[in-house]
């Protein structure tokens, strides 16, 4: 039997099955994206298509309501294959883009925090300087008393130019040297690395594409987002992002892992990163920027242990069995070849060294970037991204530890939950007689609401906390206008009505979105206070606190401690820094010296076991109230209800 | 219209053309594989194809006889197509490859005089020592107590057991770590490089695979030989030929050249010589060795200039075109990656250094291996491939020059010509009175005619002129039952008849093949004495000749002088040193010495180019008669006849 997809805006793909035949398996079996966060387990309720002709045996869950079944909404994990059937499939990656479309950097205020960022580097002593050159040569053209083949004469250029005593010509420069040298009457660009006596060519082109450029790049669990840089100026030339192409194959790094011990997973997983993410944006970038991709001359990966080895395409799986052993923490050796990565083949790929099988890359990036590294007093780093990661300590020691957190501060696992981008509500406040909101929209002033972003979603919870429309455990009491319950009693509050929102779709917040955050932000909390506790130290200790992640800049920090999810201390010593890896990572492509820092700042830190810590998990359920069981830790919270 | 291609041990091929089209041409657009060793100007006759149904316009060329022509067979280049059409195309490649198949090492006087050279090279004070490495190690299992990542596991075990202070691991090897680790319980072998105190790792593989070899390669423009030694013992492992796939592009390397330069050109020679050519002898030596192609770590080629630039896929039209400048003479870089070679990625391959445009990698490898670098004696070293290349000098001065003898010294140009393999007459007496020849074939004693090789054809040549059957143009002179005219009247010499014959067809010798020898042996002869008048030195100072190439060892070095094709000096002072080029590579890529000493001996040695070398033209019209228009030349010669 067959089952026809129809994919919205793309062409329709028939896939052979036989009865009984899972619709997200066959999906999947045919390259078909749909989107499923939750790896098919039925928990999420994204991976909807409509049922056009034919049948499938598929129950109402409660991801879909009666008239969405009517229509004919399924859920694709759920439904069997009967016999021939047509089912629509939403253009999910275009709504899921730009659900997750260029978030960082993309407004003033975090462009603001990313120069800050690299200017506190810089007065930390870190040098942003790099090896890479572009050198404009006139070679003498041959004749036949001047016989000289091709390679010599390019050698003895460079010699005199920058004043080495070898160079290295690679296969990827000989191929071309010929046809480059005759094209341009023997006056070329040649692009390369110093490497102490010797320089070694990467490239040789026209002699006006003098460009020199880099990238660097956040990989994220849910985002992806990076940045195109000079490396002669540090000027960023265009910068991009969207989502985890991987995400079809599960929303966290475990079903990620599950998926690529799978036979073929492997190629899987990294084609997801590589060829459907990754690739198409820094072709755009280098477009956007007028410049060859084969002007990038290094690279620079941020991104925890499991988007490492996935990236890399080396085994996760013993990430995530015990011992839990990754393939490497800290790995030079990587180009941009290895990967076809479009880019100089011989580009070096910097990938932010890992510290533990939960704390990566992103971490030693982010904590660079944080410049915690620096200081006499403790600061605590908190990464809010589909993980959350913990840095603790200060010039002398470095403690760190990862929790699971879900990916709920970035708008995941939230019904309308989304990206700090055009449309999120980042900010809220209620009324606590009407119940009635007014709320913060980002974009411009006429923009309407598309869904909320981290930030707005801790200002909702904690305003619905003490407007006492929600209890410590995050259930609706009052009932109003606002307050809604679907056919299972599940209660929601409204912030944007149908009428009132841009896609004509209810933008509000329920249970299980509250329920999910508190578990997140429980998570949060007990991982810092366990690891204070692990060095013998309490929140008093604490001089700063510094927040990166997709959260948003409009995160209020008064109301994160509110709820709990930080620790109860002085309001001024919070700081939030944006995507930390990211700014990690250009540091680290533009700068040889903040590169060799990260690897010292990942060397010396030390990584904490919260899962067989013992208390963890007393701590953890201990945090999932609002505030927290111990309102004696947050007395602000406790003044203010 | 169509042509329906019926390709012998082979699935039809079905070409869309227009009337008038060429047959040749349209057969190289559907890639199918005809011989055309003169590129399709009509002179070689080897592009036969039988029409089968349907017509063409094509003329009978002396190369087709008039029972031929009825049979349906033409000459596919200088066929134009009129209608729908059938032809047969003779399986070629197999007739090509079965002609051209194992002929270097093949016999036992090969293989001793392969050694021979080895032990000479051992003599003059190089050492048979590499780099590289197999190291079978265990590593402790991590725990939860030893979390040390699979990376930093191995490099410590690594610099443990070479005591080397850095460890390098490519992504080649980092791909497959977690996995080799894990599959033999953390027992592996290792096989890299020593690069003074740093290890390149290059595989990593069970603890039972320790082989570690090399590839030696000669790349003939006609024909391909190579070995597959052991790193350690030096052990040749196994050996394999075939011809060159470029030859459908041309027997020459101008044709070549001129092919590679359309569109498209570079790829399909590079793919006719490494996909059709290499890869599958090296696959199949790796086989027949019952090793792995990723135990290769190192490869070497010995290759003239212009093979040399096909192989890497550089442009060889300036090698070609005034002031001829190649994109290199001496280039280190290449990595078996670069080419997809069936090998370890990182595997280095040695490119012996060219000199100039016409003398390549093939002779300074062969100089290297006749020794001729370390004698205070002054020597010729001839290297009789396709092309005739020339070195005259000792341990203070080397100098060297090309001449375009053609293939004919390796059977080709030549109607029944063959390499010295089974069938091959290598040497024949003729008697005077009757004419009979008697002759001597490669292989076992029942071994019938299949064809004639270089030593044999010399041999005939000097005996038709000694017996007065040829004149000095090497036109018939005499009649008999050995000597037949075809119906242009041009004469040839029967050495064998159809029913004495191996293949049931005559094997003999033309009128054509016999000038076309003497334009050969004429090239040598002038370049030889250019050479020696370029230095101001006569036949008088040769001490030593040594002659190389795939002429074969039955080589008569007294009749070779009796033709005038060497200059007639003492025949104890003529050596035959086989295939120099495969055993100088054989020594490059076993020994870092060797291989210093090829680059030391090709940067010493001066080229001359000879058609730009006054009286270099007339000297060689000189040298087209037997033996010589000047006799006096010849002294020993002349007293013969």
């Amino acid at each position: 039997m067959k089952v026809t997809f129809q994919i919205e805006g793309g062409s329709p793909v028939i896939m052979e099955c036989n009865a009984g035949d899972n619709l997200l398996e066959l999906a999947r079996r045919g390259n078909i994206a749909i989107d499923a966060p939750c790896s098919g387990n039925g928990s999420c309720g994204k991976c909807r298509v409509k049922l056009v002709e034919g049948e499938l045996e598929s129950p109402q869950t409660r991801h879909i309501s009666d008239e969405e079944y009517a229509e004919g909404w399924r859920l694709s994990c759920s439904s069997k294959v009967l016999g021939d059937c047509t089912v629509l499939v939403p253009d999910i990656a275009s709504a899921y883009q730009s659900r997750m479309k260029t978030a960082d950097l993309s407004s003033p205020q975090e462009v603001a925090i990313f120069d800050a960022c690299q200017s506190q580097l810089k007065q930390s002593g870190i040098r942003f300087e790099n090896k890479f050159r572009a050198v404009v040569l006139t070679l003498a053209e041959p004749t036949l008393n001047d016989t000289m083949p091709d390679n010599e004469r390019l050698t003895w250029a460079l010699e005199d130019a920058l004043g080495v005593e070898t160079v290295e010509i690679p296969f990827c420069v000989m191929v071309r040297l010929a046809h480059v040298l005759r094209e341009h009457s023997f006056r070329v660009c040649v692009k390369g690395e110093l490497r102490g006596d010797t320089f070694r060519c990467m490239e040789i082109c026209a002699p006006e594409d003098t460009a020199i450029v880099a990238c660097a790049i956040d990989i994220g669990t849910t985002t992806v987002t990076m940045v195109l840089t000079d490396l002669v100026t540090g000027k960023i030339l265009a910068k991009g992002s969207s989502g985890n192409g991987q995400i079809r194959y599960g929303a966290d790094v475990i079903n990620r892992i599950i998926e690529q011990g799978k036979p073929g997973g492997k190629k899987k997983l990294q084609d997801a990163i590589l060829k459907e993410t990754l690739n198409p944006i820094i072709a755009n970038l280098c477009k956007s920027a007028g410049i060859s991709c084969r002007s990038i001359l290094r690279l620079s990966v941020g991104a925890n242990t499991t988007m490492n080895h996935l990236f890399v395409g080396v085994d996760a799986e013993p990430v995530r069995m015990e011992p839990y052993i990754p393939s490497f923490f800290h790995w030079e050796g990587l180009l941009a070849q290895d990967l076809s990565l479009p880019a100089s083949p011989l580009a070096p790929v910097l990938i932010a060294p890992n510290i533990g099988s939960y704390v990566g890359g992103d971490i030693t990036a982010g904590t660079l970037a944080s410049g915690i590294w620096d200081k006499d007093e403790l600061s605590l780093f908190i990464d809010l991204g589909t993980n959350g990661e913990i840095v603790f300590g200060n010039r002398d020691f470095l403690m760190s530890c990862a929790c699971s957190a879900g990916p709920a501060f970035e708008g995941g696992d939230i019904s309308c939950g989304m990206r700090a981008t055009d449309g999120a509500v980042e900010a809220c406040t209620i009324d606590k007689a009407t119940m009635e909101p007014t709320v913060s929209i980002v974009g411009d002033k006429d923009q309407k609401a598309v869904g909320i972003c981290g930030s707005g979603i801790i200002d909702i919870i904690s305003e619905l906390y003490r407007c006492g429309i929600i209890n410590a455990k995050g259930l609706f009491v009052r009932e109003g206008d606002r307050v809604r319950r679907d056919h299972h009693g599940m209660g929601r509050y409204v912030l944007a009505f149908e009428s009132e929102s841009e896609t004509g779709r209810e933008v509000s917040i329920n249970e299980v979105d509250i329920d999910n955050f508190i578990r997140a932000k429980g998570a949060i909390f007990s991982a810092i206070s366990t690891l204070l506790q692990s060095v013998d130290m309490t929140v008093d200790a604490i001089e700063n606190v510094y927040v990166a992640g997709g959260i948003g800049s409009g995160i209020n920090m008064k109301n994160a401690v509110n709820i709990g999810m930080f620790p109860d201390v002085e309001l001024s010593r919070f700081h939030y820094i944006g995507n930390s890896s990211l700014a990690g990572a250009y540091a680290m492509v533009m700068s040889d010296e903040a590169s060799a820092k990260t690897a010292e700042v990942a060397a010396n830190m030390t990584y904490l076991e919260l899962s067989t810590y013992p208390g963890y998990m007393d701590s953890f359920v201990a945090a999932c109230f609002l505030p927290h069981t111990d309102r004696s830790l947050f007395p602000h919270s406790v003044q203010e209800l």
